[in-house]
């Protein structure tokens, strides 16, 4: 029965990497009851502008109905179609125009809204896709696509693995190599979906990558789906352009538009995880009609939209914090990469997202996966930090770990970078 | 693709019932603004009491991080768990012990929280029946079940006709047939599913109809869905009995609690449809485990938590609140039954919901479905009124509608029986 499947932790999940979190639970860190527990720096949640917000709140809010912040009981209270409550798509719209660089517009039109970015995405499959058929997904990814595309919709996911050599950047070639081999098995390939910033590795894709991919999907004609979640978590120097930005430089083109989708969501950018919102963004007409009747399974509490369109409407905020969030993103990664050089621990090169992508192969006997699960427990138990194993994220090299630096304090941190200091030389596990 | 099939309407959905609110929109009856307009009495939302939630909230509400309504923002933001947000299972549990009747326990552990109880049943039905399999529902039956349970699990209904001579209440008999009739399709049935009090009837169940369900699927070791998403609209004179407290009372007994689970909400009892908060309560623990880890697809804003959790502590303000409820519905259907009788239109009998079923058979010319959609179409345009046509609800029998009585205020709903009045003699269309 399908019950026992997901009962006995699922398909898609991985049995070893899910032991972290449960290490994790028993043995915390903290820094006066328990200051030799593990440091969580597997959870890739961003706090570090929380208090930006803690602010806002404390001096404009309240949910005293008639207020700005909670405008109508009534209309919160009986708004059955969640995805479209008062001006929630157009303050949506507007807000990842902004975080996009400024140079889009996004049509309130659109925008669907979900509870999270995790139910976007299966909601998007389940509308692309039947069962068996497959999305074609650059190695190593975010582990919780696995949930997210395969439990549920019944969908495959063909990881098609890039390298280390190439800052583990997709390619067309690459792309190409493994739509044919999905031919080949008999499969039908119905999307690429990239993540952009990508998870794990904090690539920022360039205008060239982006336009060769979105040449691939309309020449298969397939589907993009486009992962933006950490579009605002881009560093300083950096710049992130959307694959819409692209799109909309092509305006003359013949690529057909309704192929491409976005996912965007407040989860990391604004580190509101617990608040569950989380968009599809698509120029697809039928698309729209048919996510929007779906979102029934996965509403946006309206209370929660009250809120969000005060915050979101206060553009002074919404300028102030962006900026101030990639400074600070920017600031801990710059902390993280020079503890590392120091260290002699090499690592992917990022220009955004919350993470950093370190290469522990040296640590191990043999780059088999074996090794890296027992170096993962290793860092666990005797380390004392958790990190994201490669193997989690199907990554095709042995040797990778993901570090989540925006989960903790600083102080935490520093200590964490200190406790990785002893994987200079390799280590003895 | 998928994706055709859900933006033509999708399946289970009926297209003709869908005009309804169609029409509803495009010429909706303003007191002042549009008094011929159509008056909307065809969808189940309790507006009756959302006063008493606003008076709560205006002397206790704030916002302010810090304060009971609004507790921790870091621990809201960066909850990822969302079924499991601070106290608010064991606040939901306490709640339901209350709504049903004051004599049941339910534990924390059994509550599983979702974005409302459609998503919840969704969820369950995921969790129980593999595509292709089929879920008992006696029949009339609310229309959204066929959203929620065929959509996107793949997994079919099979009505179980009930008819009028017995107040559209299902027997053991009843069920026998139809489960022999499943098997002689080669059909795989996994559950019944029932909504106590029903939807669109608002009969209440009886423990000898209860206790003869169970032991129906006890005998056939199949799941019973108990939907008691009604169980605070249960008129004054009349008792709620949850499927659980009948299990509870046969505790010593071989039944086996685990293939029973029952689905709640906010949206009927508090009438907060907009705030998508639902729960699945099982004594099932594989089910518990799979559930939680699916409510990833459908989770609910610990912002909105936060609240509920302030609120539903609030003693006496639940029991009054659940008080004045009763009160309130019981008025409201001895309102619409006075003037049925007056006007002499027959109706179900109806113990608790927020619905009157009527039979308006001696309007049409001829017993079949066509006629039913052409008097739908005729409330609708020359009436000036949307019930919810019996076809909509698989109803075996023709001629008969639902009547939503809460979701108006007293003077609208006066205006709307008052148009009824046509229909005493039998109408021209």
């Amino acid at each position: 029965m399908v019950l026992k499947l997901w009962a006995n932790n699922g398909a898609g999940t991985r049995q070893f990497h899910a032991s972290g979190p449960k290490h994790y639970a028993s043995n915390a860190y903290d820094p006066l009851q328990n200051p030799r527990g593990c440091i969580e720096l597997g959870v890739s949640l961003n706090k570090l502008c929380l208090d930006l917000i803690q602010d806002w709140l404390s001096t404009h809010i309240s949910n005293a109905p008639g207020h700005a912040t909670f405008p109508n009981l009534e209309e919160a209270a009986n708004c059955e179609g969640m995805h479209d409550y008062g001006p929630m798509r157009t303050v949506l719209a507007n807000f990842m125009g902004i975080v996009m660089g400024g140079r889009l517009t996004f049509d309130p039109a659109g925008v669907i809204i979900t509870a999270g970015a995790g139910a976007a995405i299966e909601m998007l499959i389940f509308c692309l896709a039947q069962p068996g058929e497959a999305i074609l997904i650059p190695s190593p990814y975010y582990h919780g696509f696995d949930k997210n595309i395969k439990w549920r919709t019944r969908v495959e996911i063909l990881p098609v693995p890039c390298f280390a050599h190439n800052n583990f950047r997709i390619t067309r070639n690459d792309l190409e190599i493994a739509y044919c081999s999905a031919l080949e098995r008999g499969l039908t390939v119905r999307a690429v979906l990239l993540s952009n910033p990508s998870n794990p590795v904090g690539d920022v894709l360039d205008r060239a990558t982006l336009q060769s991919i979105i040449s691939f999907v309309h020449d298969k004609n397939i589907h993009l789906i486009s992962d933006e979640v950490y579009a605002g978590c881009v560093f300083e120097e950096s710049d992130f352009v959307s694959v819409a930005e692209i799109l909309e430089s092509f305006a003359e083109a013949s690529w057909d538009r309704s192929r491409v989708h976005i996912i965007y969501g407040i989860s990391k950018d604004l580190g509101l995880v617990g608040f569950r919102v989380g968009v599809v963004y698509s120029w697809n007409v039928q698309l729209i009609a048919a996510a929007s009747k779906l979102t029934r399974f996965c509403p946006t509490s309206t209370h929660t939209q009250g809120l969000l369109i005060a915050l979101l409407s206060d553009k002074i905020f919404v300028t102030n914090f962006l900026a101030e969030n990639r400074h600070r993103v920017t600031q801990r990664y710059q902390k993280v990469v020079t503890a590392l050089d120091q260290i002699g621990i090499v690592f992917a090169r990022a220009s955004g997202g919350i993470f950093c992508w370190i290469h522990l192969g040296h640590c191990m006997r043999s780059t088999t996966q074996e090794e890296e699960m027992k170096l993962h427990k290793y860092l666990l138990h005797d380390i004392g930090v958790h990190l994201t194993p490669g193997y989690a994220c199907s990554c095709p090299e042995r040797g990778w770990f993901r570090i989540c630096y925006a989960a903790v304090d600083d102080q935490t941190l520093t200590i964490a970078l200190d406790r990785l200091q002893k994987l200079g030389q390799g280590v003895q596990y």
